[in-house]
């Protein structure tokens, strides 16, 4: 078994990272890492654990560490929050550490992989750049922004007919937001048509994701996404309307094909964490749904539904997929898994 | 005072009419008609009722009447269900009423008004070649879907400068759906990414709307319209994400002034359900939302914020408006008072 | 593996015997009844399936019979509507069925056991005198309300106290309504402080339940019930608010020691269905929750929380139970569990 | 018109006050004081508004002062958060303002009134004790917790039937926490059943507000009450399930007809606030609800329904209260209404 750390342990992420490892046939949590608020206290004590799966008995009693490199093991999973994840990543990464991040700080640097193991598992060549850029003894990898993912996800299979233009608005889940996150005031029966910076992210993140490796950097691809981000009253879950434009438009057979075939090196590897099959096109006029598409496979499946021409652009269809898994911890973790495999941890 | 009878009294629509004509100033209900289940009953013993808004205690005690036309008077408010409407509007017309109504049946009949009195009051001079065409010695108006009417008004400030495009994905809330509608099961904490042949009506309806009149029949406006319409567990208020393609692209701040300046015949005569400002843009980032602006002026405004560029038309924003007052009741309400202006009842 | 039938196979509670069924180590669902509206179909043609659990595909594709007994095997679920139970299930115990049912109708004839397999396996005896009494050739065994198994199961190990008196308050969730069930209109954000007939099972069942085996009959345990049952915006799983007066008050620790070492006999014979511990006591200030303990054992076990001397009786604590697993499916399957190790299949 | 200030004025209780106060015939906003962090801002820029009326604009671009007496009028709401309420309410009575106070922190003092005007406004009389007892040249006058308005107004007209005790369970709605309040994660299709040291304050002020004026002191009325708090996804309105024991049983029309007629000095008075009917009972079986009643006369009504025979007391009903309004801004405003017309202010 490799020992792992989780950077942020007593957050919404680092509980989800605790709760997915649980089990887990390579990886066993070894270091939680938190603020200094945490430091010295059992976890138990430290965090108010806040999912429905229980929290492991020997994570509960496990004392919390400061957030500074020193006795942590090698692969570190980072659920910092961004206002001090910059700091804290890099000093684990110069200390020697491999730090798999769900923060947004790095993930836009140009030597940092913003992975996605069935798109753009080749991306992990960056880090030989970021090495020498750097002279960190160790690395960060990062995952997507929560909506990224399920939308790069969506739109990987779709490069090859050409992919243009994206447009797409999301319904985003509450537990994007963390915790204590939305007041309950401000969204119970509402929507608020605004997540702070998620737009930016959207709108920039798929086209390093879907880029091209081009010796030591990536070249962005050139599809352009306009983003309208919102909240609603779901628990798990970013549901998402998209539109899009492709050079060469196939039939809507050739589309879900597309989408039910896409494999990635993931499965070819049998990853742990990998689902079967990354993304399920459903036929019934009303899916995907949150409440009854999200935990398909564990949370790792993207769900796509209700393919139809687009009288503006070739097509527009409507995605899902799980924040929490697939947006977050289960990304981080499967990134892991893939690094494992290439050698890498 | 102008006596009106409501067809489907007992049904949602028939409700939010009753409550809407509460106090009117120039309307009184003095008649009330539902299905055959419903006939010889009092009202309160024919329908439950189902708005926090009390029921008045004159109608209470009203008896249900056949829907049929005979004594009920010239004007007629129609909240049918589509089902049904087809046949008794059009007897109500054919026997010299008046049918104001709310049905989506007639609405793309070449010679039936589909009326948003702010925006189209001119289109009332379809009825004279409604006469002619159906010899009804009454007639029929209708007003838009309600996902329509919010679309439609904040696109009309827009014709000024070249509106070509929209595409816009709606969040409707479940009072859109009637009562029993959505079952709780089905969108407590999550979101239907479908609702039947709306987008349909959202494609076609405002082209006729914003159309111009062009003799005996209505020009279509030649806008292209691409929509997704999704439930969300709201209780009123239907949300938009809009993204629009303009001919001449004005400045942001045209853009918000086309807004915030907009009036129509409504405000100029001073209609008694007419809002002052029938388009509101609000500026801070997170607005609008159904819970803090689906009630502003009575829940006749449409609110309208986060004026963006889009990447890939030329703005984007979000509008929000009530949809079973603005979008049903109270838009065929407002009908009514301009026909009366109008010398029409 | 032992054929099962399933009759009101396509409704809310027949889909959830279906989803329980599912890797059954004894039971096969072999056949499906339904109403004559469903029968003929494939059952993916008969029922919309309301479920995030996945329909197996065997199921999918089974041919939905006729609700008569004829080629249902010899064990037969019933999820039948209240409104047509009698007959049919009188039909099928008639005909040689033994009929596991999770219907009200027969719940408090005297020679039917109502059972909960942990609190009064014994009463399976009445069936000799319902043999007696009624010369079927089969049986009917029931399973309590969904909000009674809750309260019948907090309340079983309290008898060695001499339980008195019990008041109790139930925030019950949507599911139990079944489907369409509770409109969104009525109970998004809402309270409905009444369920039809439900506070007279809650005051009358337990006492059957927790009654003595006399003979051929059940004399009734002497607990006065008083019941005041709510619908909340609620998923899955019914919390109730319990007072209870005892005859020998015991220390709050014995209390709790008697629902954490409760056991009956399905943990002794290891029935499959059968929780570890069926009665869960959380120490933490705000447990249980429906969002966070509901799931506990795959919903079969019973969490408790918050006991405090109540000035009024003696001890007042709070309960919840998954209804349509602990309080519906779940519990008719473990029923029959128990019946066949009993040898009664 | 009399100016008036408001303490905590950038809070939600703070805001609920600005909004209730928004055209008073007498009252008129003239002061805003708040924590450091607010002072010197307008307060539009101190403040999040987050309610759905809006703020009114001469408030919005008043200065928000510090929470300290100086050049506050003599009539000061406060709104503040118990934490520092303590101190500055004290502050301010010393310097000779009138505190009209929501904060829990002086309620159980014995020299002062816990009022509900309905119901006790004799108890104004202690004021003449606590300016003794302090050397205060101002005073202290309290309303209750936002859920024991509601219980004691529904349990005043029974004191004469000779009410013993009350057993309680309520169902609060989330404005009770204020803002940000609960997080939308705990409570999104959830029960929370605890509210910490709610159900003290249910249990005990009740008894103060329901006692007799003995001279300088209250004499606490010697009913029991035993309560069980929770928290239930709901925006506006607390509910309770309610059983009580009285001396002397009256028959359920005398109860209904003790509620229905039930009036006081407000009433008499005609106070601007006052409900005509402050307490309303209804007879449909499923009333009263939070979304359909809780804005009756603009949410000073307490509503009751279901009154039913109790097994184990006497009687048990529901009832149902505005907890911003009746239990917190509104239950001031009256407050400062009666003691204005006392000649106190």
């Amino acid at each position: 078994m490799i020992p792992v750390g989780i950077l942020g342990a007593t957050g919404m992420v680092g509980q989800q990272f605790i709760a997915c490892l649980a089990n887990h046939p390579w990886f066993t949590v070894d270091w939680l890492g938190a603020s200094e608020r945490s430091q010295g206290k059992a976890f138990r004590d430290a965090a108010a654990w806040r999912l429905a799966a229980a929290c492991p008995d020997d994570i509960a009693t496990k004392i919390v560490e400061p957030a500074a490199p020193g006795n942590a093991p090698k692969l570190v999973f980072s659920g910092l929050d961004s206002s001090v994840a910059g700091e804290i990543e890099a000093a684990f990464a110069a200390a020697g550490h491999v730090v798999v991040s769900n923060s947004r700080n790095y993930r836009m640097e140009p030597t940092v992989p913003l992975l996605i193991p069935e798109v753009n598992p080749d991306h992990l060549e960056l880090l030989k750049a970021q090495s020498a850029a750097t002279g960190w003894k160790g690395s960060i990898v990062t995952n997507p922004n929560c909506s990224t993912v399920v939308l790069a996800m969506a739109l990987a299979p779709l490069r090859q007919f050409g992919l243009k233009t994206t447009l797409v608005t999301t319904l985003q889940a509450i537990s994007g937001a963390g915790y204590p996150g939305v007041p309950s005031w401000d969204i119970l029966g509402n929507v608020i048509p605004y997540i702070g910076s998620e737009e930016d992210k959207v709108e920039s993140e798929p086209r390093k994701i879907l880029g091209a490796l081009a010796g030591d950097r990536i070249e962005n691809h050139p599809v352009t996404i306009s983003a309208t981000t919102t909240r609603v009253p779901v628990q798990n879950g970013h549901t998402m309307s998209v539109s899009v434009g492709l050079e060469h438009r196939p039939t809507a057979e050739a589309m879900i094909a597309a989408w039910n075939s896409f494999r990635g090196l993931p499965q070819e590897l049998g990853l742990p964490t990998a689902p079967a099959q990354p993304i399920v096109y459903r036929t019934e006029p009303n899916r995907p749904q949150p409440l009854l598409d999200v935990n398909r496979d564990n949370g790792m499946t993207v769900t796509i539904g209700r393919l139809r021409e687009c009288p503006l652009f070739d097509y527009k269809f409507v995605a899902l997929g799980h924040n929490t898994i697939r947006g977050a911890a289960g990304a981080a973790i499967l990134n892991a898994e893939l690094m494992h495999t290439r050698g890498i941890l």
